[in-house]
Parts: C-alpha cells; structure tokens; sequence
C-alpha cells in the first residue's frame, strides 16, 4: 500500500481516561511521522450507529490514503472479526459489528480482508482493548506501506455485518415520512432525508411547497439559510451532510421541539393558495 | 504570505460531533504538513464575546506566521463578511462578527482584507458550515504560501465589525469598578480588571492597600500565589492572562460566591490603621 | 539528551478554556517540528492520585524518548519543587506532589533533577500558571537535544514527594483486600489488585476459584472477556492496565452497584464443591 500521512480516530473511549492517548502512542512507536487526528471520542458508549453516521459524514473530507480506525466495540474480546476495508482511496479498521454500514452502502469498487495476523499486533493481545492492541498497530503499519492483504484473508461484501439504517419512504398519504438521525451539539435534528431524496419528492409530487411535521409542532417550506428566520424561529434547512435538518436559528431545536432520536418527520406536500 | 505551520482552530463546535475533525480533513488535504492546534471548540454556542477573550488570551504564544481560524459563528448564510487580519506576525480567519474586536483594540500596524475569492473555498459552499467550506481551506492555502490580498479587497479597520468589551472605570466613590468576563475550569473569576489598571488605580490612590467587592463578600488585598492563603479560602490574584483574578485555594470560586459572568467587581482603597 | 520527537500532556485544566491551546503554542515556538499527543486534561482538578493512575498507565506505550508533561498542580507558586525524571528512556516533567509516585515505584535505573535554571522559562513567570511558563518551554528545550542537567542540580530518589498509594494485602480470613482506584468512562470499576498479585493469592490458596465482593454484591469468578456473560451481567475481568476490573457487559458497573472510589474490593477463595 502507498504510504499514508493520516490516521483518523473515531471511538467512544472519550476524553477523561488515558485510552485514546495510549492508542496514539502505539501508533507514534510505529511510525513517529503520521497526522493524527481526532473525529470524535464522545460517541455515547456503543452507540454503533452514531459511529457509523459521524464515519460516513467525515471520511471523504480527508486526503486519499487516510486511514480511518473506528473503535466502537461492544463486543470486544467476543467472536466478532476485525476487518480492514480499502473503498474510494480511504481505508477503515474496524470491529465487524455494522459500524462500516453507511460507508459501504452505495456500490463501490472495494477491498476487504479480515484481520487476523497477529504478527502486527501488540502482544499479549488483551481481551479488553483491541483499539491499543490490534487496531492502532496495524493502522501505524498500513500507514508506514503493508499491504492490507498481509492482514488476513480476502473478505466479499456479504461477510460483513451491517446495521438497519431506517429509510425514508413515502406513505399512502403522499408524506415523505423519515426520521431524527442525530441531534448535534447546537441542538439540530438531523433527519434521514437527504436533499436528493427531497428533491425526489418534490419533483414527484410537482410542487416545490413543502411543509414539515415533528410531533405536533409544523415548519413551512425549506429555507436556505439560518437567518431566513428570525433568531429563536424553527427552519427546516439542508445542513452540512446534505441531510434535512430541523434546527432553531441561534437556538436550540431539541428543546424547543423536546425531540429526540428516532422521531418521524413527515413531509407534505402543501397546494397553492393554501 | 511566508508559509506557516502552524494552524489553531477556536469554535463552538463541541468535540460529540465529527464537525472540527472534518475542517481537519479539509485543511490536511490541502497542506498535509501542517501543525493543527486547538485552542478550544467549548466555547459556548455563539457566544462570541467568550471567544473574543479565549482567542486574544492565546494567539501571542503560538509562533510568528500562525494562522488563526476562528469559527463561533451565529451568522453563518447570513450578510456578515469573513475576513482576514493580518497583525503582530499572526494571521485571523473569522466571521466579522466582533470575535477579533479585543484582538485589533490596541493600536498596531494591520492589514485586513474580506475573504471572498471562491476558488479557494470548498465547492459548493453550503449556508450552515462555513468551517468546513470556507474558513478550513482559506487558512490551508495561506499556509502554503497564498498572500492575503489574492481572498479578497483590502478593507480597513473601521469596516470590522466589533463588540462592546466592558471597560472598568472609577466612580464617585472612587471604587474602580470592573467586572466578570469568564470563569474558567477551576471556577476562578476572571475580570476584566487588567495588572495596569489596577496599579494605576493604586498609584492614584496612593495606597497598595485594596480590598475587593464581589457581591456582599469582601477580600482584603491582592495575593501572590494561592498559598498565601490557607486551602478552601479566597484569594484576589493577578491571573495567567494579566487580569485580575478572584479564586478560592484549590477550591472553586463560583460556587463559594454564588458568581455569574458581567457581576460587578469593586477594588476600593483601605486607609492605613483600618 | 537526544532529540525527541513527542511531547504528551496530561492536566486537569479541562477542553474548556485556552490553557491546553497556550502550552501546545509555547511548545512549537520553540520546537515546531515536535508531536503533541494529550493524554487526558480531563483529570478531576487538582486529583494527583487519578493523574499518577493515568501516567502510570500510559507512558510505556509511546516511543522511547518521549517527553512527558504532567500539570496537575494544586501548589503552584508556593514551596513544591518542579522536578525532571528520566526513567526506561522516557522523560517526565511534573510538580514534585507525588504525582510521579507510580512512574517511580519499581526499582529502576533513573535520574532525576530539579527545574531551577530560569533562562528555559517563559518570561516573566506567573504564579498561576506554570504548565505555560516552565513545564511547557523546558519540554520544548529538552526535545530540542537540551541536557536535563541543565534543568538544575541532581536529587535522588528520596528527594521527591510520594502519595500513599493503597495496595491490596491478605487479611486474617484470607480475603485479598483491594479497592476501587479509578472508574473510568464505562463505568468500569478499575481497582489496585494486579493481574500478578491475584495470581499469587490463588497459588497461595491452591485455588483457581475465585469470588468479589463489592459491598453487599457478589461476583463469581473471573472471566476471560466481556462476552463470558450475557449482556448486563456483572463481571470481573483483568482489564488493559493488568489490574482486576469490575464491569458490565455493555452496562455501567458504576451505576449498578453505587460504587465509588475507595471502595473496598475483596477476592476471596471458594472451596470445590460449594
């Protein structure tokens, strides 16, 4: 494998114990010369499908060749494999437990094996931290030029696990009806929805005016950016992910709305002159 | 521009979401040599006066030639410009919301200019994260050498946006009245009662001895180091940033005084003999 | 001293306020090119025993040559020594509080001076903050190749503080007593009872089985990984740091059994048969 000048982590070890440093450590004992960085560590605990939304929202704004080591990992020291996956120039390192899920999800040309070598790993190998003993040694050798088939044997698709990730779908009443992904750290909901799905919708439904509904609480139409409305007001906006969000402009949507993942959003198509 | 390597982030962003990774990936991707230095993403959501203070407290001891990227930015999508400022050898990338007013208060020579030159930006740029599309790839390629005036037309310092900092002032009374701009993680107050202020409010007086109002609490006199007073009690400190500081040894100040951020601090003069 | 290419830092200043930010840019003025890995600056304030844990328990997995800043300082300004420690090729630089007292525990070859020789230091040096003015330039120094005897004059072993670290002993009814040293982000009960020290005690009993008590709960056995039990079952395991944990399977041992730090922790021997 070419070299690699990036390690992106990506657990729920978060930042009150030494756990994240010690994997940094391992990493820098192999190869001094790498780029680490942090997509986040406070990934509520075993949360696998938060992982796998923040992994799929970050990994392509990091140059080619980036290795991405995810340890969110309530199985550890269980029967669950350890795989590496090579799509789109970036490489994963991940416990098979689904995080993986968004990342693969369209079709791609990729590479999996399984990692299984223990010649690249820390010895002995606890059965408590395999992010310090397993995961971060062999990125730190991924990074310095191993080939990722010396980890293990070839995988296909089909024999990795993958997560249900809930996905929009139109009801019998023409409501485009999808859910709270995420709730960020400025309160916004992040929905399933994404803009070219809306999009769909709207061409489908051949009007551009939508209205949206959270519980009992209604947005009109979708705005293009937070001052649209004024401060303190509900708007519904394509966020960052190219996701529908429902956010507060400079407040705080989950108060607001007392939301909360897994929410339906329904989206309705509204007639002129209404 | 002489290139940089050093790059600081300061944002409201949080550490739960992967938003400050992603401006990483962004920036790496441009210059992959870069130093990536956070100052803090825990500034509290929007509040652009905490950051102002956090930013100015910082930027000196970082080296010569480090860009500054500061992203609390309520405004995003909106009217406000970015800009960027060019001083004492440090180079600031912000919104023009006021986040740089303590940083340009004093006097110096300056060089500003608005960033709006849209080959250097993220494409396309969204109306929610500004971070991420602008003010990331702006503070890469000026790292790698671009000079400031290619971001846009040069502005001047009255075209900057700024915030009105409280200033501490000296009454009928002759108290010198100031106030709480922060509290930190120790609970220590700090105020915006500067070392030189309140030595020349002291040579004003024509007495050392000062005692400090806070409240219905008084503290008599301003200590050298924590452990001139006993542990648990309070303590008047000239502080890590040459400001005034009311703490507790080894205890937490804005419990013991029940304290908030704007209270009012009093420094009054205390005759010989009393 | 040879050059060194990682500095880490380990604090109790929290992600909150500008402190990390500062000592990260008092370092690269002064050594750009160095890594800057943080360990933890989550540590309870002024908690030297949780900091002494923390280093403890993550130094030996970076390079050799490390350099190693530990500011968990609740003397700062008064009487305490600032002290350099160079132990198994790695270096540490921390307020002489005890906070080395587990770095320094076995018997090794080491050397240790004290921090005086103000010509390193930041000026003028506050009395607040020494993590920016003495901690953070003299390891910036001292990975430029500086010899720690430049620091100051040489102290032994008997020079420095030392906490009272509780270690575990075997009491008149058998019973391996130990106790809760750390509960980590999991709400994994890390206690002070090594992997070694158990292994001897069950020698010692002629027994390999095993049953906790934490105060009015029992644990059987102690299992090889998380997964030896179902989902939020109780578990006793030889967690990453080789010391005895208390856990949940994917649960939160902190809140199932109310545990606290202190607490006691016995391992007492169960007859066959029973």
């Amino acid at each position: 494998m070419k070299k690699s000048s990036v390690i992106t982590l990506l657990t729920d070890f978060g930042l009150q114990d030494e756990y994240v440093g010690v994997m940094k450590g391992v990493i820098l004992s192999i190869n001094p010369r790498v780029q680490l960085v942090d997509i986040t560590h406070n990934i509520s605990r075993h949360d696998i499908g938060q992982a796998a939304l923040a992994l799929n929202a970050s990994f392509r704004f990091f140059p080619k060749g980036s290795i991405h080591v995810v340890v969110v990992d309530p199985g550890v020291g269980g029967e669950r494999k350890t795989v590496c996956l090579k799509q789109e120039g970036h490489v994963f390192i991940a416990p098979d437990n689904g995080v993986l899920t968004m990342v693969i999800q369209d079709k791609k040309v990729r590479k999996i094996c399984a990692v299984t070598k223990q010649r690249y790993f820390l010895k002995p190998v606890s059965d408590t931290f395999h992010g310090r003993d397993i995961f971060a040694p062999v990125a730190a050798h991924l990074s310095k030029g191993l080939d990722m088939l010396s980890l293990g044997k070839e995988l296909g698709l089909k024999d990795l696990a993958t997560l249900e990730i809930p996905v929009p779908f139109v009801s019998a009443k023409h409501e485009l009806v999808g859910a709270v992904m995420a709730i960020d750290r400025f309160g916004s909901l992040v929905t399933n929805i994404s803009e070219r799905t809306l999009k769909k919708f709207q061409d489908d439904e051949g009007s551009q005016r939508v209205e949206l509904r959270l519980g009992r609480f209604k947005i009109k139409g979708v705005s293009q950016s937070y001052d649209s409305v004024k401060v303190g007001a509900p708007i519904a906006i394509i966020g960052s992910r190219n996701l529908l969000e429902i956010a507060l402009n400079q407040g705080d949507a989950r108060k607001y709305f007392k939301a909360r993942i897994g929410q339906a959003v329904k989206v309705r198509f509204v007639a002129r002159g209404k």
